[in-house]
């Protein structure tokens, strides 16, 4: 087991485990933000047929070759083709077809002109400009080419995906199965939710924050419920839900003390330690290990340090899982809006939202950056890098941030709130 | 009815009718991404106690006024306060309680130091360095002062509001109700995902494009399937549609042209028509009325079209009906990445993404901007805004995009796929 790691290294001994999850088969309504299993190619042309893009008339380009105002042309008008029905007849030299929007155009015509720009003229019709062949005329697999990539696997979809999909005749998706992650919180301190608060006691905000997050990210939180201070009971605990999920993910005892009972807990279960404490503060106080080639995170039992590893380590893991293509935090370079005045012994993550402003990235920190809650957590998807050994950094200072998929991402133009 | 409205009117107009919903109360784990329909406020002080952030030792900073490496001051020590229990002894000069992370500080001690900043001594301690008053201490009601507004009416509920609802005890959230949006499709040449496409037909693919987006902006789809193109059909699925749920999207039989239904169905109806047709290309087609209060939005029945449309009028409507405080896009300024050659004689909107590179907004156009199908929606969420009149636009111009909500939101560096 390493300790005292960097994230890097971190995250890094985390990849090397790679938990494979199945596939399901899912209806159309119930895939949004499912992840794909496979790619996903046309297997036909969209539209199948040239198609009209609104109502007009079809006809052929070479018949307005002279058209002007002071020379229309006229025409014979040979049928009407509504959206959904196939022409009935050819149009041939000195003929149109009356066509609505996204009706297939007629054989022989080879431009379409919009019915305002077209008169009446008895039973036929009065053109006075040219028109280009293929003009106006959406053709045979202009939208989508069969055998086009629609979307690879490992896409999560979105509602437009699901349109594109619908157009393409599936009733039904692959998907990945989502990861049951399994929530364990540890601590004689901690009661239910509900539960009366009495002396020196704290509820069990982490299961709550912990299940959300995981929600957010498409994954199945497990409720383990607490476990005392107590290896025999912890270490009961996380082979159930070893047994029941795909991860399990805990909170409280992993600091340094007498009271820190993760890692004697799982020594006694036979899980093996891959890392313990991670150079970053707050949120260094992780514990990683493994088990039947499932993963077993402990965070601490501090909110704020708990949500933190859950976004910098845990998230990543389960995303990719989860058979995201995409899996790892995003990372962007934003513009301290507001400077940083204490300065930071260790490598630490600012809390905050990004907002554009005249075009440049902007990252805008929450009050509060206490590791004892979640308030700077809320409403917030940004986590600022600041570097090790850092003093107190100026406003305007340009940092690296990472963007959390279980945060709160609404862009602020700055101005509003 | 206003016809051949701007953009700027037609939100206008839509935003002059205001539905309410009612609300309810939710359980906390199915609360994410509600909409809170209460203030919360801190009822108690999180914590309710002086606390310590780390394993130490709790002692006055008084007794180590001069001490120093070479002259460290001893301290017996009283007992143990592990996390969960209350003290059971003050603290008098002299004295230290060895406390552990989260554990209640004794009466007496107004300073904590680390257990690793200690030496044991007997059954005491030895400590070497000063401490001021305070020091270590996270005071009553640090991390959440009682009455703090914690998040107002009107907030989307996040991972991190869970878990501060959960510290502060709230098993039910009270959330307003969503909003029920039924969808009809009209046309004859509408066909189910799953029926086989005959010659002249297309797929309902807008019905599951809109439901998607509708579910992403918390509201639920109800499905009222395919109308044909016939007033009678239309006018009674729309009574139906008006009967079950708040408001009904529809798609099809808004264009000029003979088959144009859905304003003659809603006269036929009694509806009373707000406005038709917008000035911008794609998306102008739009038809919106009112019934029994009730919001009816007629879109394109071109798929691009209509999800143009729904972002930019119906997804405001709903995040304002669903009770968001914000629910109107919001606007940024970005650069677009590579140029527009053709000029745009109306006002319209190129679909892509959001990138930052080097502290800049830029937004990626997505490849096929046409108007038939919904790929440059996949994976995108910006709206660019291309003014009436623009010349080609080159590479590097900054523009003004909207930012949809149910659209796809993931910020890429513009290096990653």
């Amino acid at each position: 087991m390493k300790t005292m790691v960097s994230l890097e290294e971190a995250s890094r001994l985390m990849s090397e485990m790679r938990q494979e999850i199945g596939t399901e088969n899912v209806c159309l309504m119930d895939a949004l933000y499912r992840v794909l299993a496979q790619d996903i190619l046309a297997g036909e042309n969209v539209p199948p047929f040239n198609r009209s893009p609104f109502d007009g008339y079809a006809m052929r380009a070479a018949d307005l070759a002279l058209a002007s105002r002071e020379r229309p042309v006229t025409l014979s008008v040979t049928e009407e083709v509504p959206a959904g029905h196939m022409p009935r007849l050819e149009v041939s030299p000195g003929q149109a077809a009356k066509i609505m929007t996204g009706a297939p155009v007629p054989a022989g015509a080879d431009c379409v002109v919009k019915f305002e720009e077209t008169r009446e003229d008895g039973d036929g019709i009065i053109v006075s400009a040219q028109c280009k062949s293929g003009q106006n005329i959406i053709p045979i697999g202009e939208d989508i080419a069969k055998g086009t990539m629609i979307a690879p696997k490992g896409t999560v979809i979105d509602p437009a995906l699901i349109g594109m999909m619908a157009s393409l005749g599936m009733e039904d998706v692959p998907v990945y199965r989502q990861p049951n992650v399994a929530i364990l919180s540890t601590g004689d301190e901690v009661v239910p939710v509900g539960a009366e608060l009495t002396q020196g006691k704290t509820r069990n905000s982490n299961t709550y924050a912990l299940a959300g997050a995981l929600l957010a990210i498409g994954a199945k939180p497990v409720f383990l419920g607490i476990a005392r201070d107590e290896t025999e009971a912890i270490g009961a605990a996380v082979e159930s839900g070893l047994r029941d999920a795909d991860m399990i993910i805990t909170t409280g005892g992993v600091s340094v003390g007498d009271y820190d009972l993760m890692q004697e807990a799982l020594q006694k279960i036979g899980a093996r330690a891959i890392f313990w404490r991670i150079r970053i503060k707050p949120g260094g106080a992780v514990l990683a290990a493994r088990k039947y080639g499932k993963m077993i995170l402990c965070l601490s039992g501090s909110p704020a340090a708990a949500m933190l590893s859950f976004h910098l380590l845990a998230s990543p893991y389960v995303c990719r899982m989860a058979g995201r293509s995409r899996w790892q935090n995003e990372e962007i370079d934003v513009a301290l809006k507001s400077g940083i005045n204490k300065p930071s012994f260790h490598k630490r993550f600012v809390r905050g939202r990004l907002a554009v402003e005249d075009g440049r990235s902007v990252m805008i920190t929450a009050e509060k950056q206490g590791n004892g809650v979640l308030d700077s957590f809320i409403g917030t998807a940004l986590l600022g890098m600041i570097p090790e050994g850092s003093g107190p950094i100026p406003p305007g200072t340009r940092i690296k941030a990472y963007v959390t998929r279980a945060g709160n991402f609404e862009i602020g133009n700055g101005q509003l709130k």
